[in-house]
């Protein structure tokens, strides 16, 4: 690896921007070299912000936020930019980045129903990235990563999928309360408690499984046919998201095929994204797991530390498969999707010197 | 009311043996005269077994647990036992008192299944109580509760089932600590943490679901025809089931009909139960609600408090139902649920100079 | 008891609020006739912003929370006014109530320092409330309780002061997270976790404890001369602060008369107020007593539920007194003091057609 | 590093023995050949028994322990044994292996009062391991660390005690769970609540300070003249013991003095211990500082991650400074701590085919 790309980290004072910056810090492809802050956060260094369990990397730890405008990224040489802005706040300046040029790579809602862009997890649905072939000159790739218990859930089950092709899932969840940022719940109402309310996520797990297992023809994403119902709930965990998930296949495959297509999944394998766990989906045999405090950190190296998604306690009565399926949230659901998206795209020339500039 | 029933109440010292005592301390129809300890808790102060937020009652706090024989609880003039041993150990004592001639009612899962035991919730099945007519004479009645997820969930749907017939149910519940007795599930395991198994919960809630909907014919119950497919975790909440229901419906009632039915469900209006609460179910219109903090009291009368079922979140999109309900997992699924059995088995003449005592 | 006296609650949707209108819903000696709200909450019914985790008393839980001035108050026939407003913004409303001769017993900080405020828990100080004998004609009373460990504290010790006369107080706290209010402390934040610091705690400890067992003579309270060294520190717990404490003694009595004194105080035993626990201070010889969950609800009866400081863990080797305390921060250490205040004011000629209405 | 010295861990199922095996896999200096279970654990996976947030190390997580003797583990060519044992159970197997000359590092408490026994804190202490030297030809060196709470204490106050000259402390500790090993508190004990009392904590904070800041000479140690006054608590937090000091001085150093100290303090700096942090003592400046979830892993290195104190909140009035400090109990106040220990010993000459050796 040459040159590392400049960019900079949207939001770096929430909690998915620290995660940004944490798996950024020491990049091998990109170099972070801008911290945007808001209202709040700008002025203020990281390391008073921080709220992860893990210390900020020493190189960042004093770093100030920066107020920032896509004009002061472009000019300050930054190309490529992490989202971790707010759902809501994100959408205009995340808009305005690309039409400057700049790359997009957002974990905000506001553009993952855009037909032009692909809504990315890398190992279930690569091909999307194409999306991208179809913008106009000079405009900057534009990919968001899915909201945090959707990607568990569509990488979770996508070894599976094509052998039990199902009509219907029946998820609920148990949301890790990073998932609402910082300061997000306040603890008079979880502690000793579960709320069974969480805006727009039963929604979001309908729509954007459906989007992300969808097929792309024509230059646009026809949705997979497929009813999710959803439940969400908020419980008292800091990371990760568990799901427990019922689906209801068209197909009967044994339990023994099931189980080879977990451990044989792995389609990244010879792409050498830095960030990519291989594999990326654990199965688990114990009777009590997946659980969020012992493997919300799965994935198979230090970089691809929470990365992994996890499976555990699967019943197979067809034409009901049972399971549990764990993924952080903050991680693979969050900052970590769309790292792992830019490496993607970078592997694929939508980045620096190869398509993204033939694009223009 | 005159004479009070002179009870029992085996296992005393167990979190659903304290949750007994404290419904019965003051009970108008029955005397709480025996606290029944096992190993550990024969010969100690209840207040020092204790471990409820409630203060226990004055009257019992320093009694002291007596080792306990169906031969010595005859002696000494009991007549009605509550059972809170742990399955597995209430059995053959459960057994040995009825054929004493004492009445029994059960927390333990261990008589559930037998084909002569009613398991009952009164709001549901109070017709079950008539297997109680075939047993031999001399023999007292034997009357278990279901299990605490199970119980909920019947109370909770039986407003709306005549109107949805169901074909099947999914669930994923939210398990409180409680629910593991004491002491339990460690803290190191459930501490910024959930866990997705509870031992033989999710086959309860098939079998238990499908007999106390079912239909007494002949002197015996026919299961009802209904898939229930469950998912069962705790969560770190100290007490409070709550679950996420997806019921698959055969029949299209509207909304409003389907509230309606939730709102005028009251069966035991009229019996004059002293625990029964009215209504048995609360319909809540909240976005985020029922939560286990908030609602786990749920009861419209301070005997009744924890006895109702608390449902909301309802979103109907026919044929699935999805709604979230809860219910107090020590009281309406365990010791309450038994003393309203009690209750039930006396006003239909099961108990003392009625029914009972001419059992033929 | 005929007539009840109209009052008010500022803030009825606080936290503190909530339990002024759960204490006040059915008080023998006032009547609740107004419930206040802030920007935020007026217009909108109690049961929406309930938080805890008994339900809203039903003759309140509809009510609607109204804008609030101390002219409406005035106007609406509102005499006493119980303050659940924050500090800072509670003073200049508080002062302007009293100005327009309203009762006010305040549950904020902004006032407690004002020498001519009687700082007030019953049981240790109730001569302060002479301090009112000196205001001008025409201005309402104005009474503050202490801060909620500050409470505790004195509370709980006021038993052997007198026979330990300590120079020095080492207290560490344990405080809840009710005691920042709704929404104040991030789950993020305290789950599985500790916060070593909350914003002038330690300072109104040390402060607040001076005043309140200082002496008042010529009209006003000289400070007791006394150290207090205090850690303050949050606790993931709902309700009740804990406290360790080492008091530094300048006399040595026995551990028995020590004992004796916790056990024989009870200074209002005969003052009849509603809402006074008898005895107000429990003592507890258990090995592992105070826990917040178990002991925070002491008091003697239904309406003193709370009421009680519990100590345990006492440890005798002179000069040093070691213990732990416990009290219930929102009620005792909150709205059940200012309710016991007005109680005390009420019978001793201070409010209603007594001493208040003769006020000069 | 050429030969690495084969060791074994005694209790690798427990909590302490996780991170014992967590610490050694990759030990430069040890190398870990043998996995001890007791009955419970001896035939089971490592994976199976693992509690840890963080993964097993992948070359152990399939071990399976196996049942362990003193003579098993000579016969095995084990020459340095790590004692993860419970107190209590591990004093006769540790006596047993040194008698065999096997090298001991214990974190238990049997022999830490041992006046043969080097109670070791190796920034605070490091002489003490001379006691080493009077033992009997043939026998094995015997270590222990210090009790998880004295461990912090001792060392986060270690820089500032020659300026201090201190007479007395005052502590109030905030424990974590994992103190307890697993399954240890029961939830319902400590779910929504704090638990005053930890058996002999209190003894030991005292006990075992006066000995590790004692002199040795004579070949004995001398405790420090120092009394202790400490409360003991157990909070809901996994990890890492928090402990509000007062220390009461009999110099007065100023403040600028104290932090210099502190920041000074590394006496291991050139000793090249692996597992030592440097600092060893991390001194914050927030207002909310140090907490378990954000200091808990403290230490400048991937292999000392858990091995710092953390010092905040430092208030100093003369003669009393008043401080929080946190340090991870199962790391630097458990299994940490020996490994340390043991590097120190090796460093020293007191293992292998040095001093140890040397001492037949």
């Amino acid at each position: 690896m040459n040159r590392r790309i400049p960019c900079a980290v949207l939001g770096a004072g929430g909690y998915i921007g620290q995660h940004f910056v944490r798996l950024l810090a020491e990049h091998p492809e990109f170099e972070l070299t801008w911290l945007g802050g808001g209202e709040r956060s700008s002025g203020r260094a990281l390391s008073d912000l921080w709220q992860l369990e893990e210390a900020p990397p020493p190189a960042f730890a004093g770093a100030v936020l920066r107020p920032t405008t896509p004009a002061r990224l472009a000019k300050a040489g930054v190309e490529l930019v992490f989202g971790g802005l707010p759902s809501g706040v994100a959408g205009p300046i995340e808009t305005e980045c690309v039409r400057r040029g700049l790359a997009v790579f957002s974990n905000a809602a506001d553009h993952r129903m855009d037909p032009r862009v692909p809504l990315l997890v890398p190992e279930v649905n690569p091909g999307h990235l194409a999306l991208l072939d179809g913008r106009r000159a000079g405009v900057g790739p534009l990919v968001t990563n899915a909201n945090c218990s959707t990607t568990g859930l569509v990488l979770g089950l996508a070894p599976v999928l094509p052998l039990l092709r199902p009509t219907r899932l029946h998820v609920a969840t148990y949301q890790a309360l990073s998932g609402a940022g910082y300061p997000g719940v306040a603890s008079l109402s979880i502690a000793d408690n579960v709320v069974p309310h969480i805006s727009h996520e039963e929604e979001k797990l309908e729509t954007e499984t459906r989007r992300i297992l969808g097929t792309l023809r024509g230059g646009r994403v026809r949705d997979r046919s497929l009813s999710v119902l959803a439940h969400c709930a908020r419980v008292g965990v800091r990371e990760g998201h568990l799901e427990a998930v019922t689906i209801e296949a068209s197909r009967s495959p044994s339990l023994v095929e099931l189980e080879r297509a977990w451990k044989q999944f792995d389609p990244l394998a010879k792409a050498g994204l830095p960030t990519a766990p291989h594999p990326p989906v654990e199965l688990r045999r114990e009777a009590d797991r997946p659980q969020p405090v012992r493997d919300r950190w799965a994935g198979s190296s230090t970089r691809s530390r929470g990365m992994a998604a996890v499976v555990g306690r699967v019943r197979w009565e067809p034409p009901f498969l049972r399971l549990f399926l764990l993924s952080h949230n903050a991680v693979r659901g969050g900052a970590g999707g769309s790292v792992l998206n830019a490496e993607l795209a970078l592997a694929r020339g939508y980045l620096g010197h190869g398509r993204a500039g033939g694009a223009r």
